[in-house]
Parts: structure tokens; sequence; C-alpha cells
């Protein structure tokens, strides 16, 4: 089924009113109302049912080879980190398996991981590079994240994250791998249209924000929007850099406090919170969230989807971490896997929102408010997705 | 497909040795080895995929009438466990909506829960009453049990935990109520061949292990085995009385010490760790996994599934969450959906083991090793679920 569609008798979250009727058309959404004339479309009877806009996983390393569920079971034997990193484990091993593949290959291995998020309501999906820390490899990377596109219904958005971490075999600094990998790949993954949005890990374990100034500004001479992985195991100093950047995003950002958030409050940056990582690790640090909401700043959820840390590919999963873990309220979740998602992939407007004009990418759900979303933890609740204005699950 | 089966490659867990193949026939298996012949079995090949015995969710109330997301979402927004009494919330809202359903409706609302652990390889599954609270609906919710036989291919073990709270209505002292509903049902319910097994819940919010004797006492001169929900927001001391009677189970446990790990070592009791309540309720008194790993007392896994505290209906999640928050390893995991499951439930070598003579369950899992069915949260990892020889999923 796809559009014109009539979704008729859609519940709206944390609307108290009638339900609605949705028009979709060319592969938008052209009103909401009661009451709208069929005029031509094929119409969808929600029954009640609840109707938000297709979710939004707005920070994935879903692209990878390999598997790290050896580690997994190490560490739970006692393994030390170095134990591991003597048998071969940690992100190198993801770095080895990621280049043994080419773009073909690691769209094939990470297909179950997509299909898992899409059998949720996910319809746009961010995917980084990182894994592969040389130029091609960080290619490949991005290549096989377009080709996402092409064989599912699914919008992909590409985000250049080289500086992920300093590969093994690269022989120079810091600063010359920034130079040399990040940047000069950044401008090569740019001219073949690889890329929507540049990425950095600012850590102690990976780069300052000085290391990654230089990259910063190739981006904006670029006119590529940036965003940072920071204020993840430290208080690293990052969110000054990515304000000043004018950022989309900040993620991770437990260690942040009231300084970080201030700065975020006034450059327009999302904050991008992943609890399936703190999670996995037992990390006690938890997101500044009181502040947050307090300042005004717009807070995202994301899965993080990763071999290492994070191995979550469930968008509700995390929507209920987000609320058991971190003390988000319902609509701070479900605004978290939209409207505000979208706002941190600078499509805020666009997707995220059911309004006239927004792309008709919608989730119909076998519940009829959002708490039942959020507060059950391995259900099925999807009914029908919407992408594009064509019906393509269920 | 359905047996005389023969599954060839088969990859076992733990088990570095070449691929087997498994016979089935009659409901069970009939051998493990290598090169077994045909012999009029129709083949399916695992071509090296992991199988293991079905899994089992050994204590579940999964059955039950309502809905509570919306208290949820009055925690999150800073409601008291007060608001929501007030508000018509707790267990009294979901005995209220329990006793609206004859077994026919209950079943109906619980066939999603289910089905969800089914699509995960759970091929056996405990239920019990206590949503009831008075003689009728206690029946009733035992009879929706039995009915899931008929509706879907799953193995369902029925508990009477009619002893799991104070109805509001009920005129009497607790003492009354046991001997009044809880013995007085239970002998009822047994007529009418409805129980397998007897639980109550032993907490200062409920009922102490004195006012529990007396049904055990019952449950022992009808030749049923009993179990206890004992030591999980206080030491309340139920574990002797467990430990006394030769209980199958003392499930949640995680106040229990040293004295109460040496009790039920004696008495042959499985340990029923239920992390889902445990991270749903932000608890932080983890069960003694150490003492219990030391003293060699089985170690099982369930998801608790209930509309209050573990809204949960996956027992993956319920394996990451025995690693990630109790520190179990992934042999202990897998064991605890497994072999010990079957013998919190009395099914020892009957379920939840692959041999000559036990039930062809089994699930064949798109993984080589149990490592990538704990390490991951929201992927599905089934091929296909065997069900009594005969293949019912993928
Ligand atoms: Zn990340
Ligand atoms: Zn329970």
């Amino acid at each position: 089924m796809s559009d014109p569609i009539l979704l008729k008798n859609a519940r709206l979250a944390f609307d108290v009113a009638d339900l609605v009727d949705i028009s979709m058309r060319g592969g938008g959404i052209t009103a909401i109302g009661t009451g709208l004339a069929q005029d031509g479309h094929e119409i969808l009877d929600c029954e009640g049912r609840l109707v938000t806009p297709g979710l939004i996983d707005c920070h994935t390393h879903i692209i990878h080879g390999g598997d790290r569920s050896g580690e997994f079971e190490m560490r739970l034997e006692g393994a030390t980190y170095q134990d591991i990193a003597r048998a071969g484990g940690g992100i190198v091993s993801s770095v080895a398996a990621t280049r043994a593949l080419d773009p073909e290959a690691l769209v094939a291995a990470s297909l179950s991981r997509i299909d898992a998020l899409l059998c949720e309501g996910v319809t746009t999906l961010e995917i980084k590079s990182g894994y592969g820390l040389s130029i091609e490899s960080e290619l490949n990377m991005l290549r096989a994240a377009r080709r996402v596109e092409a064989l599912r219904p699914v919008r992909v958005v590409t985000t250049w994250l080289a500086a992920h971490a300093m590969p093994k075999d690269f022989d120079g600094s810091k600063t010359d791998y920034i130079h040399d990998v990040a940047i000069v790949g950044l401008r090569a993954a740019h001219a073949e249209g690889l890329v929507d949005a540049v990425d950095a890990f600012c850590e102690s374990i990976a780069f300052s924000a000085e290391d990654i100034r230089p990259l910063f500004e190739v981006a904006q001479e670029l006119g590529l929007p940036v965003k940072l992985h920071t204020e993840q195991l430290t208080r690293s100093g990052g969110t000054a850099l990515a304000a000043e950047f004018g950022a989309l995003s900040v993620d991770h950002f437990e260690y942040a406090g009231e300084a970080e958030v201030a700065a975020i409050a006034a450059s327009g940056t999302v904050a991008v919170l992943l609890p399936g990582a703190y999670y996995m690790l037992g990390e006690t640090q938890k997101p500044p969230v009181a502040v947050l909401r307090k300042a005004g700043v717009p807070m995202a959820l994301a899965t993080d989807c990763n071999p290492g840390t994070s191995p979550l590919s469930s968008l509700l999963t995390t929507m209920n971490m987000g609320a058991v873990l971190f003390g988000l309220t319902v609509r701070e979740c479900l605004d978290a896997v939209t409207v505000h998602a979208a706002q941190a992939l600078g499509r805020a407007g666009e997707i995220g929102v059911l309004k006239p004009g927004a792309a008709a990418d919608l989730a119909v759900w076998d519940v009829e408010r959002p708490a039942q979303l959020v507060g059950r933890l391995g259900h099925h609740p999807l009914h029908k997705r919407i992408f594009k204005g064509a019906v393509t699950h269920g």
C-alpha cells in the first residue's frame, strides 16, 4: 500500500482530543484533522491506535565487521582489559574485521541489526564510520552506509568519524593522523558525496579538543555540520569546542556539568544520551538530565549500536533505559527518538514530526499511549510502519 | 516439518568437538552423535548453527488483565507510591482488571506477551496465579494458563500463588486469608487438575513464613512441590521455611546471605534470579551470586513477566541482564534458562537438556556461540524452534 493514503482514526501522543485522520501524498504529510475527505486516497483505519512519527536512531556504529561477544564472555570470567587486548580484542579487532570487508560485505554483515531497528518503527538511521581508521576503509564504511538505502526502506544519514581512535599501524602522532587520515579522507569522502556530518571522539583515551579543532575547521570550510562524542568517561573538555562550532549534538555527556550544559544551551546543540553503553559498562555516572531539562536543552536518545560497548539494536529498549536508568519522562523519551533526534541530525521539521509538509514517515502501534511503548521490555508493538508514504511493515 | 527429524551439523554450546547430528522421534530425542543414519527421518541441516535446548521461563505472572504503564509514567514524573495508590494504581488495579476477565479473555489479553517469548525459543513457560486473590478468580487464572497449551506450541507449568497479596476486600486477618482463600482454593484447584506447584510471597508487605506454613503443609499433603518468593526487598526469613519443605526454588533472593545459601544448598533448592524487577525498580542489592556459585547452588534466570515491577517479555534480555547486572558468566546464563530452569520446575532430565530420552524441544540459532546470544540486546537470533519434535517457528 502506498500513497496517496488516508490514515483514519489515529490517536496522537499526549493528545486528549478526538482521533484524527492523516493524509499523505507524494511522500509527505498533506493534512491532519478530523473528517478528512477520502479524495482518491487509499484508506488505512488505525482503529484508535497510537500513531507517532517514524522513530529516528540518531547515533549508531551499526555498520562494522566482526563480533566481540568473546570479549563479553572473557570480562564476565574476570579478564582485564589487558587480558582482552593480549587476546586480540578491543577496538583493534573491530578494525581488522571491518578492513577485511568491502562495502557490499559490510552491508551484508550489518543488515540483521538494521532490520531489527526497522521492525521497531525506525525510519531514519544515522551511521558513522570509525572502524576503518584508514582513508580507504573509512570511505568503504560510508559507501556501505549509503548502500543501505537501496536495500531497505529507511533514510540513512552518514557521519565521518575517522577521528574515532588512533589505529595501531599508523606511523605518526595524533596530529599527523588527524591531518593525514581524518582530514584528507574527509575531503575525499565529501567529494564522493558520502558525508552528511563530521564527528570525533574527544576523550583522554582518544583525541583532545585541540587535536580535533583542525578537523572541525575543514568541516566548516566544506559546509558540513559537526557533532562530538564527549564527556563520556571523564570531563574531557570537548563541549566548549563543540559549542564553538555550533555542533548539532554532543553525545554521551555523562560527565558534563553546569558549564557544559550552559554552553550547549547557548549554541543550540542537542544532548544525545546513550544509555546502552552506560548499562553494558556498568557505569554509575549519569548524564545531568535535571540540568539539561532546566536549561531547555533538547535531549535525544540513541542505541549507539556498536560491537564493543553497546551491542544494542533496539530503540524501544533504549527508550526504556532512558526512563529507567536516566529518569527521562515518557514524553521526553518519545521526543528523544523523534523531534529531538531529527534536530540532532540537522533535519528538524523535515522528519520526526507529524505535520503537513513533513515526510510521511510514521509508525502505527498496537498500543494507545506512549507509556505503553516506553514502559515495557521485549514486546513487539509495531502494527504498521510507513516510509515516505508507503506501508513497509505489517 | 515434524518428527522423525534428523538435525544435521548442529553446534553444541561449550563443545569444541565436531558438529553433531540429533535425531528425534515420537516427541523425544533418540540419539546425538556424528554421522547418524537418515533411517526415514526428515533432514534439517543446521549448517553449523548453535543448537540449545528450548529455553525455559521458570517464573512468570504473564497471565493478567490490565496495564500499569500509567504508573510507570507517574513515577517518572515524581509521583510517590501513595500518589499512585490514590490514583487506583498498584497491584489493586491488576487485581480489578484480572477479576473482570473470564479465562478466555485472560488468555487473549496475554497471548502477545507469550508470543514474544516463543519468538525467542522458549518452549516451556511457568505461569502463576496471584492477581485474582479470590478463589474463583485464582482458578480462572490457572484455567487460562492451562488453555495456553491448546493455543500455542509450548509447555505450561502452573503455580498456585493465591498467597501473593492480601486483597483489599477480604474481611479478615492474613491467617484467615491463607485458610479461607489460599488453602480452600488450592484444594479446589488441585481437584480440577490446575496446579503443578504452590508458591507464596514471603515479605514484610505480604505474608510471613509463619503465615505461609499451613499452606505449604496442605501442598505437602496433596503431593505438590512448593517454591517461594523470598528475600526480595528485605531479609524476610522465608528461606528457612522453603528449605524445610524441600522447595523447588526460592525466587528473587537479593537479600539472602550465607545462611540462606547454606540452607538451600542443603535442601537442593534452585535460586531463581529475576533481574528484570531489579532493573525496573532501580534496586542496588544484588543476589549473592558468588556465594551461590561457591556453594554449588543451581541458579536459574526468569523474566518474572508481570504488569508492575517487571513488564519484561524477553528471556534473551533477561539473560543479558543476568550477565551485565548480576555478573553471571555466559555458561551460567545459558544453564539458567535450560537445565537449572528445568530443575526449578521439577522437570530435570525431561526438558532443558539435549540427551536421548529428553523432550525434543530445541532452539536453532543464527549464531555459533552462546556469548552471541547473551552479549547482545534487541536482536532476533532464532533460526528454528522445535517443540515436541515439530518445527514451529522459522
Ligand atoms: Zn558512539
Ligand atoms: Zn514473581
